[in-house]
């Protein structure tokens, strides 16, 4: 682990993004994702599932106010929740047990869009449902409102199941983003009241827990990276060091003895440095692993660093969709084990990719590698933008290759794959982090050290690096054409990474290609022209993927493509795609189809028949890219298919 | 619907099986099956699951003594059961709630075996058996020990989930059975008692219900037929007719109003007349469809049976694996929607493989077409003979078609999908369901009416028709040979199924073919050679079954062919099938190998990658029967495999 290869992103305030394809993906989620999710909070969706989160935190504040006046405040049991008012005590807590945290990752998202463009509107609304928030906490610092409201005495006593620790991270990374977009301090206090609280409870010689959904060591690192106060970074060394280890904490707090292998959903099974394989809780997965790739760089320590490797390996190569989705299976919203990814049985949650995003930026970070930077840009291009609609007001939770829709309604194995996207979902993760990281995408493009300037992914913006001003003007998506203008005010070496996907790169300048990026020694002002060829490409997944033999995927640029029976007629399984065909492409039209050649079978009307070739006849098949499937109706859809 | 098409089968005591392949079969069942399913009902195999079956009679004939001499006895809470000594009174019923029906089912095996050949140990068991069920009678009929045990007001109160005419089904089949083979009327006698209950309690002014899983109408119906009194019959017609109308008796059951959607899963959501598509549970399915076709026979009920075609054909046509398998999901161990049938999550029991030849029995009954005994010779020689090992002591319950160690261990979505036969289980069903269905296979092979005799099945037996003795040399499986001598007492019409398989078949006399029969003319004692053509053949779904596009099976004759990784390496999906191969049959090999050519695509190592021909290596491919799949080991195996 050579520090000398350490790089770091850029500060969002030094990043102005002004792309052809992302700007509008970030003024959606400005003018309709943030305030719709405002609503969502607020429970005033009509005909969506409630959320409960602002309800809670006022419940909370009024409990924390009649705490303070040293009235008795009822207890409701805290050892279950309950999802709704049919369901328990009207002054109970309602909702799901970490919905504190969707109120967190809106006010990030809100933040973001406030650092790009200030808005008084959106800052009132934050400044309001700060003022909520930061009223229900307590005096010693403890903030979520399940126990707040259920019982307080409660807090801390199922670290496996409830989610404060995890509440508390989204609380830590929302504090820090507000104030470096505003400079209003107000929830970045809250956070490190609450912060300072769970060092005192959870230090070297306290409760030796963890949380049972991993973010909170993320959250501490933010504040720590703001602060450099070491006592943050020695809590997320504390809560990653111990997760694994014997007694199993998640044993001792339930005082059973097992040996382990349930906590595998939690990636509590084994500590973390011997843990060689993604596993478990997908979204829990990624978020631990980027807490273990920040940790390794900040300690230097090698052999996290080497698990790390590990376990990146382990998604990439044996456990990733070509969607940049992970989690095959929805048992735990979890990974499976090696090449197992059915298609229309995935899960992939949106969540899921986004984390995979923040574990590849650490690794980076650590490292470039372009092969990462690729990862990247297949979760973003696909799953990660599959998760919204164009509109910006539905939402996807699972992300699967393929869909029946007569299977999703009719077959319980798949009511987890949604045909079309959805308003809101009582467990709502997924919209506020995409709000989050498109809204933080500047975060994710670049890297530098004192030497090098590293261009991980292709989106036009103006960056301040420590080199000087640099323009990139991207037509990346497009036509792959990217103009990278630099004034250079120290020489420098720029880095560009040639995704994987381009057989033919044009560079206006001398490059030496190494771990797959151009590099290019800058020394004066310049302007850098690249030409990444754009053509569809048929890929093929491994044969060790069982769902995939005799089957083709279409890719071009970094997005994947699919078909969907809205153009091409239904049992999407009768078409097979010449392999010698020519691609007409119309990435101009709203919808970006491509036309190939193909066959469509003749359907059998024998159940079983002795073999012969199927008749069939040619036809047109038409490609989308997946991340705009769903947007014309339900429909069946696929990404693979087959081929003559 | 006509009744001179209708036919009867050949009753057992008929009928002698004497046949190279099932005679051992039925060895199996008498020498070993039987035996061992006697223990496992005592609970007297190391390892098992426990059944309770016998310690629940004994403890209801005890509540019974108690009660005749005027005692107070226990009450248990009989709106739940539990399964063991651990979670409730020891005094109270254990076990699944139709436990009893495995001792029924196993009598009537033991029935069969014992008209084949008389055992006096065998009888005496059967009398020592039918004596504690007899003791467990209570006064007025009544007979089933989860009630009788636990709370004997509660009876009849929970149709819909408790199985007591489910149980009581069973009761009277193997009365049936067991005065057929012995003379002896005991049980016979406690089932008529039940049912003569029965027929009181849900008369036609009485309680209008009818059991949540069916098999009351077909044990009532086989009362009908021994005893030709009418009050049974019309028990059944109550039973089959009251279901799925409106208002729901299910709803009333439990005072609450649904739209019926929800029984489904017991064919209660429509009338049976207005039921074109099989649904739900499919045991409970075929049985249901198996009484409907007894009693559109019986009552020459012309909308029932068209109600019984529609229903057939969804089955075989839409909703049966090339296994005969039927019930493509486990949740509800159910039919699922049209031509969804994967391999891999296939649930298949091997119970409902029995029901559909019980439901086959009875529409050949109605009219002889061959498609019908096609189908009962699918799901013979391939499902139910699955559910054995070849020692006759272990049991498969599901019988997928495709299967990988690996997933049933990591993925819960596979839990159900054993890759080792069990000793045993809780809910053992199928062991002895098959039990009863070898050992009385006779009533498969033929009917007759009063002009023809009809041979579905060519099994080696000699029978006794109306037309004399028939005496049936059969090597079907073995080379396509069949020998039929008939002493023709009066001229009738020989009419042999043609196999649908079967391309080339030589017989030795003028033939009619007529719905798949070779029709032939018998007016003085003759000896008629039949030779049907083996050779592998390749197969194909139907493209509308995704799973299966760009595969093949391979059978031969009656037999279903599948792949071991034992024989073949493992990850057979790389392994590609020449189809211009020639084959290597070893039908003589414990294993009845046929080899083949084909290839082996070499591993990819990248999990995404520019499409390009895989590279591959001439290799031979073992195929086994399906029926003869996991006897050596654990091991991934396949039925359909991928082919040049």
């Amino acid at each position: 682990m050579e520090t000398k290869n350490f790089s770091h992103h850029i500060e969002l305030n030094n990043t102005v993004i002004d792309d052809g394809f992302w700007s509008n993906v970030q003024k959606t989620v400005t003018d309709k994702v943030i305030p719709y999710q405002y609503e969502a909070l607020n429970d005033r969706i009509e005909n969506a599932e409630k959320s409960y989160c602002v309800e809670n935190f006022k419940k909370a504040s009024e409990i924390v106010k009649r705490l303070k006046n040293g009235e008795k405040v009822p207890v409701y049991p805290a050892d279950k929740w309950c999802y709704d008012e049919n369901n328990c005590d009207e002054n109970a807590f309602h909702g799901w047990v970490f919905q504190d945290s969707d109120a967190y990752k809106w006010l990030e998202a809100a933040s973001y869009s406030l650092q790009r463009k200030y808005d008084s509107e959106l800052y009132e609304k934050s400044c309001d449902l700060i003022d909520i928030i930061c009223s229900a906490q307590m005096e010693n610092g403890y903030l979520d409102t399940l126990y707040i409201i259920n019982d307080r005495d409660k807090a801390f006593s199922n670290l496996r199941d409830f989610h404060e620790l995890y509440c508390f991270g989204h609380l830590a990374e929302a504090g820090v983003a507000f104030y470096q977009a505003t400079g209003n301090k107000r929830l970045l206090c809250a956070a490190m009241k609450f912060a300072d609280l769970i060092c005192e409870v959870f230090g070297e010689n306290g409760n030796p827990g963890y949380g049972g959904h991993e973010i909170a060591e993320l959250g501490m690192i933010k504040l720590y990276e703001l602060t450099n106060d070491e006592k943050y970074l020695k809590a997320a060394q504390l809560f990653v060091d111990r997760r694994g280890t014997k007694p199993f904490y998640f044993d001792t707090e339930r005082g059973v003895t097992t040996d382990g292998s349930g906590y595998k959903y939690n990636q509590a099974h084994l500590p973390v440095r011997e843990q060689n394989e993604a596993v478990g809780h997908a979204v829990r997965g990624v978020y631990l692993y980027s807490a273990m790739a920040d940790l390794a760089r900040l300690a230097k320590d090698e052999t996290l660093y080497e698990a790390c490797v590990n376990i990146w390996e382990s998604i990439t190569q044996k456990k990733m969709y070509i969607t940049g989705g992970i989690g095959s299976t929805v048992d735990g919203e979890a990974f499976s084990f090696n090449y197992d990814l059915p298609n229309d049985l995935a899960y992939c949650e949106t969540c899921a990719s986004i984390g995979l995003i923040f574990f590849a930026r650490r690794m980076l970070e650590i490292k470039a590698d372009a092969q990462i930077a690729d990862t990247v840009e297949r979760a973003l291009y696909n799953t990660v933008l599959s998760g919204m609609n164009i509109d910006g007001d539905r939402f996807f939770y699972v992300n699967p290759l393929e869909v029946l829709p007569e299977a999703s309604r009719e077959d319980s194995r798949k009511r987890h794959i949604k045909t079309t996207r959805q308003k809101w979902f009582g467990c709502a993760c997924c919209p506020p982090n995409l709000a989050r990281l498109i809204g933080s995408l500047g975060e994710y493009c670049y890297t530098e050290n004192d030497e090098t300037f590293f261009v991980h992914q292709y989106i036009g913006s103006s960056v301040q690096t420590k080199f000087g001003h640099l323009e990139i003007k991207s037509q990346y998506t497009e036509n792959g054409h990217v103009e990278i203008s630099a004034d250079c005010q120290r020489p420098f070496t720029l880095a560009l990474r040639v995704p994987s996907w381009c057989d033919s790169c044009k560079i206006s300048a001398n490059a030496e290609i190494k771990e797959g990026y151009a590099h290019i020694e800058i020394t004066e002002k310049c302007v850098i022209t690249l030409g990444f060829e754009l053509k569809p490409r048929l890929v093929k997944c491994s044969n060790l993927v069982r769902e995939n033999t005799d089957k083709l995927a279409l890719c071009y640029g970094p997005s994947v493509y699919c078909l969907e029976a809205v153009d091409n007629g239904d049992n999407l399984q009768l078409l097979k795609l010449d392999t010698k065909t020519d691609f007409e492409i119309d990435c101009n039209s709203p919808m970006k189809e491509i036309k190939a050649r193909g066959y469509r079978e003749q359907a059998d009307d024998a159940l079983y028949a002795q073999y012969s070739q199927a008749a069939k006849t040619p036809c047109t098949m038409t490609f989308i890219p997946y991340r705009l499937w769903s947007n014309r109706g339900e429909t069946e859809m696929t990404v693979y298919f087959r081929y003559v």
